[in-house]
């Protein structure tokens, strides 16, 4: 398991009118996390679409807890398992300090730039496992 | 059950550099959604809030089949259960014509402007019992 | 001058904690309207962009009045007048039934999918010229 | 005269299916840009707003030269002038390395939480005051 964190601070604009984050802002946060974790284990997200790899959200969830606010600095730690053949998941947790806030879990198939079903490429294979291990 | 159904079309702000919608997105249009099928039953959210009602996010899922792209007329159907003493449900199917491109759920407390959980409005549940029968 | 409507009706998420509309949404609103031009006139901004011309933004500004508010029904009014060789003026205004909200203008380049500046594609020029008539 | 700058990284949902960031985002980026700003004086906006104090956006206009794209590392650079009796002048730049991508001009006004406008808190103007002869 590969684990990453990433730090972010609440804008206004990911505000609502009930004066906390509007939820579907957390999975914008999630995104950058991910972003994050691949540059960590060496094949930033960047690299992979111009090695024709694309990774479309298949699925999300998340659940919220306590409600995040304006300019709240935010953690959002970021668990990775192995990629099955095709698929990938991904776990997330967004704290304020030592508070919960949510969590969340987004899977993910890999595409080719014509939107088809690929295997993972095996550099990203061979790198996740890399990092595994340690 | 209550259901309805909301007509969207895909503004361009809404695309990724995929080339098509930005998973997140969907969430906002469940959202709009929810507004109209407050509508339909006769009490607009806008009208919950100033009641002293409000009904944040608790938890959020959805699963992406096919993607919606730039300029797509997309319907959402909604559908939307009894709520329970303190939560309710929603359901979402997104579609272009036929084709279904996304499904989802929410699930949202009752909270006080304090933020304070409280029992769903009686006014709510009779209009949700009222409008089931049908 | 060709003038059209576009009608949009506020989402909570594109309010603020300050309980209004985000600045940066009404920007979003000119787009919208922007495309319903197009529509109206003939040639669908999806149509343009299959045909090979794209349409940044390269000037935006916006003058705020009155703020646009959740569950809003805001009418946008657009006016583009004919554009030059190069470069496509629009201005907008928003109302909330008599109320003026907020007023805006956008200039756009007419590129290539390379990116490079091209002449207006002849077949707006003519519609436009067409519509501008009426 | 108060100088600032914000390092920003572009997310993937900034981006749209041209390829390159959409132009509202750029007024979220001075949004993050002014927070800074009012960091480095030694008065946080989220105090402001505690204190009574709102700062809604008046005007705001911005001119594209260069398209960011996805995963750049961008800099925004802020200057704030004195604020005159009800309003704040700020100016950005945008800039990837050495290259200008964008300018933007906001105006605000100083607002009581009712929405009327108010003086510039005298805490805040001695603030920039101090800071502009720096």
């Amino acid at each position: 398991m590969i684990q990453s964190k990433t730090d972010i601070r609440v804008r206004y604009e990911e505000t609502d009118k009930m004066g906390i984050v509007y939820h579907a802002k957390y999975l914008i946060w999630f995104e950058v996390a991910r972003i994050d974790l691949l540059d960590q284990i060496g094949y930033p997200y960047v690299k992979l679409e111009e090695d024709g790899h694309f990774l479309p959200v298949l699925e999300v969830e998340a659940n919220f807890r306590k409600p995040a606010k304006f300019d709240d600095f935010i953690t959002i730690f970021v668990e990775l398992s192995q990629p099955s053949i095709l698929k990938m998941k991904i776990c997330y947790k967004v704290k304020r300090g030592e508070e919960l806030l949510a969590t969340g879990k987004t899977k993910h198939a890999f595409v080719s730039s014509e939107g088809r079903p690929v295997r993972p490429p095996e550099k990203l294979v061979n790198l996740i496992e890399k990092y595994s291990q340690q």
